[in-house]
């Protein structure tokens, strides 16, 4: 018997618990290897709960539960969590140690995945906690699973090959690299978890994971240049052996933690954002010496190389007509009434797939119109779809996944009327200039080396911050190379904000988003985002070395929205001169009526 | 018979060593309060080496000896210091730890004075030298003061009260404040230890230290709203202990260590950047409790009140005027020939003086010409004190000391020939311009409520970093309330920078200075700053609570320097706004040719 409902299933997750001796047990959103997106085998929290979100966390005691989440989704908790079965948490304010302390009984065990969870988490709930003698118990398996019956595999798909033409260096040599920093530092091995890493390492790629292209594995990587890769073997084709060669030896993903326990004394680095508890545990049951080291192939991935950036470019190109066609669709189709957030979505897949070379996308689009465009990370569904209203702001934040690049773009609207004659308000004009002031900004910008994204974040945010508004998000991420479309560890954003990354150095070869926006709730947002490259600056007579930002994202912005009025004559050069780079890269991809209309969107403002 | 060399007085000091059986000893420049500006008594580091800067240490060991100073004193060390007797390290690059593992001997006991170390400096220095079995040991008594024989004694001055008009609060207001915090936290009593959060708590001030009218002396406050005060005897006037009342014990300054010894069972809050070593280490053997929470003096006394904003504005209009009749007297004097930096010096000092209200200087004035413009903390003396050329660049920063605030300000002006016929150069104009530019746009920021000093610091180095070119400190401190001219918590600066506080949010009422710079080592150097006040903003609109920034110095920018061509529309009304405002300041206050002159200098650009 199935069971169908969210109260059964806390209920037998309660008797599980019971069995199992616990007070209490910790249901994160998360998987073996801290992935931002996890595989449908790790979506617990959302089995035991409903919840759909992309972060959060529930605690179950024997008579009281709760739902742990920020302020992205404290609206969305309530639609989709049971209030009577969970209390609603927002994190930070209202901490997992705190609820549990008010909550849990004396001397309570609470049982948590290791498998699951930081050595961090543990250690700071633990601490928090620690005063009312409650204690974290690691549990064997874990109690989900034991009661979510109908729970799906792990994705059985194949790893394949990512060519060296896409990589620009081979697996041996990156695998050399890290050997050389293993045998600096005195390590004896690596333990590398993060999925991106080991595709990055290992130049595979994967189809494990939704909208990220990687393969559920792990690596130890050895001091004399040699590793191990933990993998399904139904995932390993003979050309991806082939590919590995000698030096990498693949065994089963379940031999992982017998390999950990075979490592007594040796010096092992684990990334502790990314290695899990189990790990350190593992290491340190079988007499190793684990330490916290930031994982060796974050910074190299990071910083894009020839090959690399060449791909972003031909990656940007390509998407950017599939946009532009996607963005003629809108403004011929939409004013007439009719479409909807879905169809629009449907109808941005259908330009990238003409491409032909669109692998997946790179995360789920936002297609938001009116009011829902406020809502900076809205997704829309079945019940949620809104009509795009003629004489209304649309805004819609996309990318693609492709063998030679990652893309991530928003693009905000006007929606007109079919006799032209609705306009965009005066306010809405103005939000739009300051958004895209900010913008040029940052894309302007020239900085020391050395330089981080947290001094440079309030570029982005000063002609909003003049209006006395902002938003409530970073102004740029990474992005990866046929890899997660989030990566760091670079991060442009407010020094002060709940992500890290804001103090990383930024580098020449950094690839980050730059997309400040502006959200009137229950009324409108905007949003205007492209990717750039960060690239060293050859300025006449700099004292020292200095980096700047190069567009990769080549898409015209909409003209409807702007007041030129807010813009200076260096803004207006560098719109002119962005539009006329656009209809370069883009007519060559382009005809007719299309290619007419990005003409006309790219003339000088 | 006195020792007269260096090398006589680190003899000595290594004799001294030999009798304590010790390996070595750490001379910092420090005093028991952790003071920025330290009394003669406490100038061991100079005494023995003849290093004049204000930061840097030594480390002496039994054969070998460095000196430990940043990149400001690094030309400086090797003017002043014989490379014969130490070797020259550069901090941060290379730190005490790593020249004591590389130098000292394996186990070696190295002495620190634990009245001038924070808790932090000698765990993080015991950790480093820890593999090589080096350990720290701290003296009884300083090695220094041993092999002193003219050490000055402690400065007798009187501590007089500062009145409640200047102060804005009562000192018994203060203290309750302090109190309700103690016990809301559960703390039984603070030590306060920096001599100028005692001052503010107190409302007392002294002559102790040069630049910053402080008393020596220590405090305990109580949660019961109770307060001791350690200070020795000769400084106490009857009128200061009527003002101080009941609640207020006085005590012997040589009574604060027994009194530390009493604390058993108590649970004492203490600042670790602000309460040394020897504090935390008393209170433990007295069986106490000590806590490193942050001094609860240090916000409220930044936040400024109405009566010191009303102080700070009448203290900067006085002070403007002095330095009206200085720029007056530049310019007709110094293009003459025959001026010097020390002659500027003595000019601004008696302009000063002719308010009648000059307590002091806030620090020793920075009165550089031409190159020495470009050493951002040059100070001249008989030895280096250049003459003013006509035709050149002349920088001075300098601040007074007034019952009602505290001035820090610098001007850069074109020191032009008799007969009209020297001119700034282009780049003089557009290294001017460009600070100039990063001047106002701090000036007219806004931001939200929550902004940290390191957001805000790109926004005045952008236009320099669009050329190349950086200014290496910070852009902004924080600045007392008659009191120290550098105070915490608050500060603009690269977040990646040396020095704390570019987290910190800024609050309405706390006072900082607006200083970007641009320095050509060799040629010149620039500088504009003005003191600012963080004010609340009303914009119509506004979503939740925004700051900006007042600035309440008003004294004429030397329009030659100026390339109006790079200025934006904004700016220039930001410019003529500012000068209509500082004639309308200075106008009352002068006459004759000086008013003439600032009446020109005001005019709109």
């Amino acid at each position: 018997m199935l069971m169908q409902t969210h109260e059964a299933r806390l209920a037998a997750l309660r008797e599980e618990l019971k069995k199992r001796d616990l007070d209490g047990f910790v249901v994160p959103i998360s998987d073996e290897h801290m992935s931002e997106y996890i595989g449908s085998y790790a979506q617990r929290l959302a089995w035991l709960t409903g919840f759909g979100g992309s972060a959060g966390a529930a605690i179950v005691l024997r008579d009281h539960a709760a739902m742990f989440v920020d302020g992205r989704y404290t609206i969305q908790v309530r639609d989709q969590v049971d209030g009577k079965l969970y209390d609603y948490c927002q994190i930070p304010q209202e901490s997992m140690g705190k609820w549990l302390l008010a909550n849990a009984p004396e001397g309570a065990k609470i049982g948590y995945d290791a498998w699951l969870h930081t050595r961090g988490w543990v250690e700071a709930t633990s601490n928090a906690v620690a005063k009312k003698g409650i204690t974290l118990v690691a549990t064997e398996g874990n109690p989900v699973d034991s009661v979510w019956q109908d729970r799906p595999e792990p994705s059985k798909a194949q790893a394949v090959v990512h060519r060296d033409e896409y990589a620009g260096r081979s697996s041996a040599e990156k695998r050399s690299e890290v050997a050389d920093w293993l045998k600096s530092e005195g390590y004896d091995a690596a333990v590398i978890s993060a999925l991106d890493s080991i595709a990055w390492l290992l130049n595979i790629r994967g189809n494990d994971v939704d909208r990220t292209p990687v393969a559920l594995s792990y690596v130890i990587a050895h001091a004399d240049g040699t590793a191990e890769l933990f993998i399904a073997s139904e995932k390993v084709t003979p050309e991806l052996e082939k590919h590995l060669g000698n030096a990498v030896t693949i065994r089963e993903r379940t031999e992982f933690e017998p390999a950990l326990a075979q490592m007594k004394d040796k010096t092992v680095s684990i990334d502790p954002d990314f290695g899990v508890e189990a790990i350190f545990q593992a290491l340190e049951t079988a007499g190793a010496k684990p330490v916290s080291e930031r994982d060796p192939v974050i910074v190299p991935k990071a910083v894009k190389n020839e090959a690399e950036q060449q791909g972003h470019r031909d990656a940007q190109a390509r998407d950017g007509a599939a946009l532009a066609k996607f963005l003629y669709w809108l403004a011929t189709e939409a004013p007439k009434g009719g479409e909807t957030e879905l169809s629009a979505v449907a109808a941005l897949r259908a330009f990238r797939e003409e491409t032909g070379l669109l692998k997946d996308q790179s995360f789920d689009t936002i297609s938001a119109a009116g009011p829902h465009a406020a809502i900076p990370h809205y997704r829309v569904d079945e019940e949620s779809n809104l009509p795009i209203a003629p004489g209304s702001i649309f805004l819609c934040d996309s990318g693609g996944q492709y063998l030679d690049g990652t893309t991530d773009i928003t693009r905000t609207v006007w929606i007109g009327t079919e006799d032209g004659s609705a306009e965009p308000t005066p306010e809405h004009k103005d939000r739009f200039t300051r958004v895209l002031k900010g913008h040029i900004a940052l894309a302007m910008a020239r900085f020391p080396d050395g330089t981080s994204g947290g001094q440079l974040d309030a570029l982005a945010r000063q002609f909003l911050w003049q209006a006395g508004v902002d938003y409530a998000h970073g102004t740029g991420h990474g992005v990866g190379s046929y890899l997660g479309v989030h990566e760091g560890p670079q991060r442009i954003a407010k020094a002060t904000g709940p992500q890290p990354g804001t103090g990383e150095p930024l580098r020449a070869g950094m690839i980050l988003s730059n997309e400040p926006g502006y959200y009137k709730g229950g009324d409108y947002g905007i949003r205007i985002e492209n990717l750039v490259l960060t690239v060293a600056q050859d300025i006449p007579g700099a004292e020292g070395d200095y980096l700047g930002f190069d567009t990769l994202t080549f898409v015209p912005i909409d003209r409807t929205l702007v007041d030129t009025d807010l813009l200076t004559a260096e803004e207006i050069g560098w719109w002119n001169r962005y539009h006329a780079k656009t209809l370069e890269i883009l007519a060559p991809q382009l005809s007719g009526d299309v290619l007419a209309f990005v003409e006309d969107a790219c003339r000088p403002l």
